[in-house]
């Protein structure tokens, strides 16, 4: 890894990893979840709340920020980190994804993406160049590649055309890239769900060295069987020295998944959005919380939870405060869905070093599949 | 005042009036002024954070939460403090004046008012025996008497039958309310403009003997010429050794004109509206921080103040969020405007007890019309 950066592999238990990455904004504990915030804003958070919670890094969205408020601005107000009052790492995704998912909107050539804003219709570009440019521009501890993430399900033939094109924008990337002390580029492996697509993505991806390396083109809708079967040989193409992020995963099962198989890092809207629309997770699975059976409830969500959704209110007050559309709710859920991410990286990071990882799975799966809650 | 209560008035200046109302669940330093708490929550903020801006107590609405999630329900769970987490005093209006605003959905008689529910248009009456009785349920530290508040301009004749229906009501709210050790009822005087009529009024008040007084039917459209007009003379109508309350207001320049003419208490929901419409109040008036002269503007919203939004944010990054229509905005503002609002009461506190009321005025007022930052 570049100066100032440096991975260590401590423990591994079965394929499952835990280690720590050194940055010079702090330590990642892994495996690490990474919260998203979007466009400058882990949704309904305060920044020192997401770090109460045990987050050590975030993620950012290149394509969100380019549009508003612009790279350029972010950087002249001193980068994202400052901008958004967030000292910790961040991880900056390319664009790429987020371009891609604008059917009909965009235009891919061998250069790049010409799209429209969805804000207001703007013409932008985002090539391997320009996405480095912009994470540069925000200030990003840990930038990704740009690459193009086809829909799942494709033909062979159109995933390894998507793949060789990711591959040549890689290459790009790195070049652009340059060597920046502190800052780390990650490549992002693809080729859907084919093994001898991976292998070879994962092999020009090597040829090109990179300090951390995504397993990419996934949660797009393939279903977790699926995922995991690409997970099961995957990671293993990786460099074992070098950091393995799965983009965009995802929900607890999830993720306890994917450590099992030799992540070391995730992100995913997922706990924030949830939280947004009234469900919370928990050990024993997804609480809707809108359901009218907790309006009389007074337990709280999560007897064994920290956070403040769990230690200040009942399950009827969150009931409540979300049927009545208020703040609060979002502000809460948010809050204890991040902060239930957290305590489960945390307990998958303590099994790993103790070697009883699959114990602690096994026992996660069958407490997970209880139902959200025994009736009052 | 009841067993439990206790009014201190320790210093006056001119009319201001400095004190302290002892109650059983911690005192409240006067001139205070109270966040508005709806719906069992303060828009966009956690009660800690409310209580870390200084603020002693909060009002809360009987006509929201009597139709959700209903009086019984709150009751059932512990009351209105244990439900939303908010441990320090609580006054709770009567219901009274959201249900006049209410119009063609009610019916009001000698009895009271039938009116139906904005949200499933259920028929619910309130009386004033109802209202105590709600207001009991949701454990309410001081209650309002049930009025009727008339919209203004009025006749004469109308303020006149109102205000004396409302005098009814009071005598009925007094007899429901009984003798309740720990909580305090607060009569609310009418009689909009006319001075005979606010004289009448505190009249009939003082016979029936409250525990505070309320200048009611203000704020209602009037204008701040023709409030302070009303001020200039009601206070003085209400027992001296009594907090005194106006209810519903208001900007900091009506906060400080009313002190300035012997108030003890306010409520208003304009910092925490406000705040989620992109207005910030200062000590130079308010800043629109969705105007794009903030979209470049590294420096806070305002310099002096400890809240969160001023002390990790610039005002551009204010002006991102609002446009992007992120939580975070409102979550900012609303704070950063309830700090405000403390910040105004505690140094007007402070200005009584040294004598200085009407330099700490002069100084404001001008300040104020400052405009809300100098150019970058």
């Amino acid at each position: 890894m570049p100066r100032g950066f440096q991975f260590t592999l401590d423990h591994t238990d079965g394929a499952a990893r835990a280690g720590v990455i050194k940055t010079p904004r702090g330590e990642v504990r892994t495996p690490a979840f990474m919260p998203v915030g979007t466009a400058g804003t882990v949704k309904g958070m305060l920044p020192e709340s997401v770090a109460s919670t045990g987050a050590d890094i975030i993620l950012g969205n290149t394509y969100h920020l380019m549009l508003r408020p612009g790279a350029e601005r972010v950087e002249s107000l001193g980068g994202l980190h400052r901008f958004m009052n967030w000292q910790r790492p961040i991880l900056t995704d390319s664009g790429g994804f987020q371009v891609m998912s604008l059917a009909g909107l965009r235009k891919l050539t061998e250069e790049g993406v010409r799209f429209k804003s969805h804000i207001d219709g703007a013409i932008h570009e985002l090539t391997p160049e320009r996405s480095m440019e912009i994470q540069r521009q925000l200030g990003s501890d840990i930038l990704m590649c740009f690459d193009e993430c086809p829909a799942l399900p494709a033909t062979e033939k159109a995933l390894a055309e998507s793949m060789r094109l990711s591959m040549r924008w890689a290459a790009r990337s790195k070049e652009a890239f340059g060597d920046r002390a502190g800052h780390a580029l990650f490549g992002i492996q693809q080729g859907g769900v084919s093994r001898d697509l991976r292998a070879e993505s994962a092999e020009a991806l090597r040829a090109i060295e990179f300090d951390g390396y995504a397993v990419g083109g996934l949660a797009v809708g393939e279903g977790q069987e699926a995922m995991f079967g690409v997970l099961d040989h995957a990671p293993g193409m990786l460099p074992e020295d070098k950091p393995r992020y799965l983009m965009g995963v995802g929900k607890p099962d999830d993720i306890v998944g994917a450590v099992a198989r030799g992540i070391d890092m995730m992100d995913c809207v997922l706990p924030t959005r949830s939280g947004r629309t009234g469900q919370a997770w928990t050990w024993r699975g997804m609480v809707n919380i809108k359901n009218a059976r907790h309006r009389d409830d007074p337990r709280p969500l999560d007897e064994g939870c920290a956070c403040p959704a769990c230690r200040g209110y009942s399950r009827a007050y969150l009931n409540h405060v979300f049927r009545s559309g208020e703040m609060i709710s979002g502000m809460l859920l948010s809050w204890h869905n991040i902060q239930f991410f957290q305590d489960l990286m945390a307990e998958m990071r303590s099994a790993i070093r103790a070697g009883r990882f699959e114990q602690f799975r096994a026992a996660f799966e069958a407490r997970y599949r209880q139902g959200d809650i025994e009736p009052l």
